[in-house]
This record gives structure tokens, sequence and C-alpha cells, in this order.
């Protein structure tokens, strides 16, 4: 059975919040902040709040403008990301720079993509912080690899498909592939993989799993921009992907996600279904298997 | 180096929100929403946004009243959840009565602990509603196992530990422990493996994964109503997890970490700071590593 979506498109500007007893931001420390994947919607109340309060937000290069634009018309907005072929600041000078605003008084929002503790060093800095004697407050986001994959209705686990599921880092510390990595064990371990910065090494990553038995038609989903007007998702294969983020330009940042959950994109592409897109109710076949099984 | 936090108290119980497009909620849709792990502050704009909208809010048993608290006064809450000893509806029931509802023409929220598409059968409703040709949003929410446990002082990565992540149901369709699962490979795929719903069979995972290669000592931590008051953790070993689960009483829902970032807590237990607790800056040791290494 298939069904249309009506179209809509009509937006509310107000949100009339509840009373809430939410932190007070005290000088002198840092909240460590998740962005979640772009939408300025996934914020979380936490997250705002401290946008509200902060003196300095100090932003990684995946925030969108939407996202900083809470933040209180006073307040000093602190690049720390990569500028055109530059490098990124050391993690280091971020973290001093951190310990310096809170020394000097400064209520400092530290905001990051998606979840500062999944794949995004928040661990680091806090420890840092320790260090300094600088007291912190860690507020989660929605990491993309969930809710960036959600928008483009990709669940990470379904139970027909999983029971389990496995985020991986396509990034290590030299910018290489990571050290140590058990592929046999990771190819074999959970049926749905998501990669997170990923585009660089796809094509080693693809060959290490359909080494270790991955299968080379295994459904694969590329989103770039995930959660923004920009977003895109090719859909492709394991053997393919990484010619596929080729030939269709994909550009950082992008999450990958490997497994049988691609195919429910079919029934469960909400976003597709609000421009037209027709979705169907039964995409792994099930309804199918019964009949006939 | 130690220090201590300076204990904060104080709340702000006005959130002053910035001007944000957010979608009308039209009548005859579902929101199939993620409320995150408890804590009210952990909303999405998106989900309150769809909250102060709903006619109706069909929630599990996870969300929290304070969540509940900011539908607006006239909706009517439905619960989805397990009553006392007896079993929860069955998830064709609740798919039939959300796709009741919107055919009323209600504008139903359903609200789910966490994140819908994360062990939380966000899947099989939306499938569900395509098929009875109910349009329908995906609101993304924290999921419990990231962002529960940051209120912890738990990262699920750190660079020091792992560069892979595992997250597991210990809850399959019938109640017991999922088929499928490829234990050896779990074990040796991921440094740090998070359990959702696994106390009722802690003692066959643990033994599951300590028969794989994973060692006796190797820290753990369980964390029961994370990021609520009530929030209690209890650090253990992987030979020890299931009898000190028991030995402290702990009941669902809980959370499982297994991994050496369990160490971390020591220094990101940011929550403990609040009420006392003196952080430690180098918890891994890592300092003394490079001094004597």
């Amino acid at each position: 059975m298939l069904y249309d979506f009506t179209m809509t498109t009509r937006t509310t500007s107000t949100l009339d919040l509840p009373q809430l007893d939410l932190p007070v931001f005290e000088p002198g420390w840092v909240w460590l902040t998740g962005a979640g994947p772009g939408d300025a919607g996934l914020l979380t109340l936490h997250a705002v709040n401290g946008l509200r309060q902060a003196d300095v937000v100090v932003y990684d290069a995946l925030v969108d403008e939407r996202v900083l634009a809470m933040a209180k018309p006073t307040a000093t907005l602190e690049y720390a990301g990569k500028r055109g072929g530059k490098p990124s600041p050391r993690q280091a000078d971020i973290s001093h720079r951190l310990i310096h605003l809170a020394r000097e008084g400064k209520r400092v929002l530290r905001l990051k993509g998606g979840d500062p503790f999944v794949f995004g060093r928040g661990g680091e800095e806090a420890l840092a912080l320790v260090a300094g004697g600088v007291p912190f407050r860690v507020i989660p986001g929605i990491s993309s690899g969930i809710g960036g994959l959600a928008y483009a209705g990709l669940p990470v686990t379904h139970r027909d498909v999983n029971s389990a599921v496995t985020f991986l880092t396509g990034h290590g510390v030299t910018g290489e592939l990571p050290d140590g990595l058990n592929w046999p064990a990771i190819a074999q371990g959970a049926p749905v993989i998501v990669l997170y910065m990923a585009l660089k090494h796809l094509a080693r990553i693809s060959a290490n799993l359909r080494a270790a038995g991955r299968a080379d038609a295994e459904p694969v989903a590329i989103v770039s921009n995930a959660t923004l007007a920009a977003q895109r998702v090719v859909e492709t294969t394991l053997a393919d992907c990484a010619a596929a983020a080729e030939r269709e330009a994909l550009a950082p940042p992008c999450l990958v996600v490997i497994g049988e959950t691609v195919r429910l994109r079919a029934g469960l592409d909400w976003l597709g279904a609000l421009a037209g897109r027709v979705l169907e109710a039964d995409p792994l076949g099930r309804a199918a298997d019964r009949r006939t099984g």
C-alpha cells in the first residue's frame, strides 16, 4: 500500500515555553555543549539556555549559523575550526583558550557539532579544564549518526534488522584511519555500522569490511549536510560506495550507514515525503515473506 | 592535580527564545518524538514545539512528568507503557491507536524515551502509519546510551580509549536476549560496549563477553534513572556486574557501559562535582605513562 503526504510548509515562529528550572550560567564556567546535527530545532533546552547566557561561544566548523544566532547579541563568537585550507587549531590551543577565557570570568559556551562525547573530543577538553581548575558542565546533543540519519529516513536500529549497532570514526588522531580497529570483528559484530568522518578513507573501510565477509551488494547510504536544507542522500552499495561518493562529488560533513536498515528508507523518508515522495509500507518485503514463507 | 567545583544551585525559570521557524502541527498527523533520557532540559526545541501543539500525547513508561507537563493544558495524555505487573500493550495495538487518533483529525504526539530509532521501535510504528495512510514526522531525541551516560561522567568515545563503540539491546522481541548476536565479534569489535535494557540478562551477557576474551576485571558502570534526580551510578567489573546490580538492588531503567572509558568518570563526573566531588585531571594515568614511558 502506498500513500502520499500532504505537503506542509507552514511554520510557527513563536514557541511558548513552560516554566522550567534551568541552571544559571555562572561566570568562570565552561559548558561543553552539543549543538546537534545542524537543524537549530534539534538544540536542547539546556543548549539554548546556555546560548542565551554565554559571554563567549567557542564553536566548531559544523555548527550552523541559525544555532549561533541564538547567542545573546553581546556575546562574542569565536571560531575554533578549520579555515580555508589551514589546519585546525591544535586541541591543546583550544583547551588553553577555554581556560584563559574562564579565568577572565567569562561564561564560556564550548559548542560542538553533534554530541561532545561522540567522536567530539569533549572528554579531552573537560579533563584539560579539570587540570586548569575550571568548573564545567556537559550538555549532550543529538548525535549526527542517530538524529542526522533519522532526517534521511534511516533508523540505526530496527527489530527486523539488528539488535546491535556499531559507531566508528574514520578519522584518527593523525587524520588517517584509526589504528587498532579489528575489522573482522567489526564486520561480524553488528549488522548496522555507522561511520563518522569516513569519506576520505571510505574505499579502505569498504575493502576491509568486504574482506571480512560483508557482501559487495550490501546497501549503503551516504548522507551529507544531514538535517540542513542542503541535505543530500546517496544510496549505493558497499562495493561501490567510495566510487559513488566521488561520482556524486560528496564533500564532508558526511555520515555513512551500512546495512539492511538502508532499505527502510523507502518507507521512512518522511522528509522526502514532505516534498512529495510516495512511501512504501513494507520496504523489507516482510508481508510477502509471511505470505510465501 | 585536583580541584573542587563551587556548588551551584541557582536556576533560571524563564527561557528567552529567539525567532525560529518551527513546523505547524497539522491535524491528522503523528509526530514520532524522542523525549531524551529524562531531564526535561534535554528536550529539543522540535519536541517542545510538538508538545505545545499536540491534541493527544501517547507516551511510554520512561517519559518524565516534567516532560509531559509541557503539553498544552487541553491535551489528552495517553499512557502506552506497562502498568504494574501487567504486560505492555502489544505493538500492533499502539500502532492501531495512533492511526485511529490521527484519522479522528487529532494532532498526535507519540512520545518515546530516548530516541525513537535507537531500540525504540520507531521504525515499526512509522511503517504502520504509512500502511494506514497517516502522515508523520520524526523528531530525534537524545539517546540515553549517550546523553544519559554523559550525566554520569561517562563518555562513550574518548581518543585514548576507543575509535568504535557498539550499542546493544539486552531485550529482544520475546523479552529474552536477542537471537543471532555474534558475541565473539561483539566482544572484539569495539573497546566500549553500551547495553540498553540489559539488567535482566546481565549475567549471561557478562559471561558471553568474558568467554570471548573480555577481561574479568574490565571496568563496568551501571547507571539507573540517568539524568533524573534519582540517578545512581554503580561502578563494578565485568565479572561482578550482575552480582553488583543485585546487591545494589538496581531496577530498570538502567544503562550499562563496559570498557576503559569507565575510568574517565573519576575526571568527568561533573554532576558529582556539583555536589562536591573532587575530580582528577588524569584518570587514565596518561601523564605518568608519558613520564615513565
